[in-house]
């Protein structure tokens, strides 16, 4: 039966009509910014464009921040406007789709569970999906099941430590992995350096905006000194953190998707295997790290999949 | 119906005879040092001295190094003569004991086991044994089972990452945890430092031999400057690799066990927990550091629980 999965981002609502793991239908509309009660019927509304629920097993969501998959709240999402304190979203939604069942988790986590069914992770019941973007997220598959923790907080490969006193993190703590490989910080110590004197292309090509994912492509083609100091840096700090992650849970896979990675392309995630392989404890594991393979839908079909997993550990 | 554990050390094997969580009997043997039919051999005369085979449900042994779980094979353990090519010890005993159902796994996991089972860890469902000694260990316990992962090396704590380019590991790697807290590498710190022009008790306690963690307490307690050095680094250390893999896996306990932190004693582990959760990403956490409570026969304890875990994941 087929089963509906939407991906609830900061700008828009997507979602997929999802049949034996294949894309039959698609719909987005703009996330409001109004509270949660407009986002909840901007839900309503896409689930209405995909052809209501009367065929479907069930609705699966996506969310940014922090979820708790148990009870399908949304504990904090500081990206989605009403969403700093916790909401009952899939009891909201429940109620607006006539008693329907919806499944919710963090966006990373259903991303991961997509590349593990449905993509680059096909075969491995053991992997890492980490997304390189503005900031650094991960979703853990262990043993073939989604690994959420007690406090639903697990995967957060971002914010494993890779220099203790090293950069400050969006977080605040000093050293972890998103300091040195998320586009928003790798920005932040890109327009430090050319303040200190050290003129680069990313500030010049960027100028008062956003310094896109685009725009460190650009400048690494051109050679620009602080771009390919920024990216070795990101390149040594993801090695070391995925082979911590390695050392910790035994991996046989690492998917690394995201922004970064996909404007970056493969080269950027062949240096990565060979980051984490020169610093494997275990030399001769199998452990590969290749890219993610799903591409813009990930997050809504791995929603989707949703319907069909247990939600408690 | 009882089961036998034994633990597999470098000097001694160690046996008990458990019977609902309560240790009935117990019996040693020292390690021979002339090979796999020998240690065989003495690991049977263990179990005759307990009693025999005849009214239990099983053997479990816990082993060090490297060891697949699955097969009951130790892979490599440099600590053993005659293990350093993989021994299928599951088999060879259960040859020995006519037929007996015989598990093998990991020492540290084996230990954590117990713990989470009879120990500290009692009630937690996800927690991570550290074991702070002459290296640093550790075993996962993840949704109340042990995690063992694809290639049996989960749990290695000692080789999470805390400072790239930092201090040598023993494993060759840098800024490993166990090149700060483990007692071996924190030997081989004092003595470079009091061969570069630091004089330290550490050295002048221990001469020629082995430092061992009771001259760590020792010259702590006399305030020698190197050792409280050493040991800030050791706890800052700890506190940022047991960060890391709260932000990983989402850890409710840590407990922390071993022959240097029984030496320091719970002021250690007090430290420990304060280095850690001045590190977690989400500061509410529930997550606890505290004292493994088992002791000395915590290896063969959880050595005994085998027999009732399942060995694949």
């Amino acid at each position: 039966m087929p089963a509906i999965g939407i991906d609830l981002g900061g700008t828009k609502v997507q979602g997929v009509l999802v049949d034996a793991g294949e894309v039959i239908g698609d719909a987005k509309v703009p996330t409001p910014a109004g509270g949660v009660d407009e986002v909840v019927a901007a839900i309503g509304d896409c689930v209405d464009r995909l052809g209501g629920t009367d065929k479907v097993a069930g609705v699966g969501i996506g969310a940014p921040g922090v979820v708790d998959a148990a009870t399908g709240t949304v504990v904090m999402a500081p990206n989605l406007p009403g969403f700093a304190e916790p909401v009952p979203l899939a009891a909201l939604l429940a109620d607006r789709l006539d008693g329907m069942r919806v499944a919710v988790d963090n966006d990373v986590n259903v991303s991961a569970l997509a590349e593990h069914r449905l993509g680059a992770g096909r075969g491995s019941s053991n992997l890492l999906g980490v997304w390189v973007g503005t900031g650094v997220g991960g979703g853990l598959v262990l043993d073939g099941r989604l690994r959420r923790g007690p406090g639903g907080a697990a995967g957060e490969i971002g914010h494993v430590g890779v220099t203790s006193g090293g950069r400050r993190c969006g977080c605040g703590q000093d050293g972890h992995l998103e300091a040195y490989a998320g586009r928003a910080m790798m920005e932040q110590e890109a327009r430090r350096r050319a303040a200190a004197g050290t003129p680069t292309l990313l500030v010049e090509l960027a100028g008062g905006k956003r310094m896109k994912s685009s725009i460190f492509a650009k400048a690494l083609e051109a050679g620009d000194g602080v771009a390919v100091e920024l990216l070795d840096e990101a390149v040594a700090a993801l090695g070391m953190a995925l082979a911590s992650a390695t050392a910790l849970v035994d991996l046989e896979l690492i998917v690394v998707g995201g922004g970064l990675a996909e404007k970056l392309g493969a080269g950027f995630v062949g240096r990565i295997e060979q980051a984490v392989r020169s610093r494997l404890l275990v030399p001769s594991s199998p452990l590969r790290v290749v890219p993610a393979s799903l591409g813009d839908l990930t997050g809504a079909l791995g929603a989707a999949l949703l319907v069909e997993e247990p939600a408690a550990a």
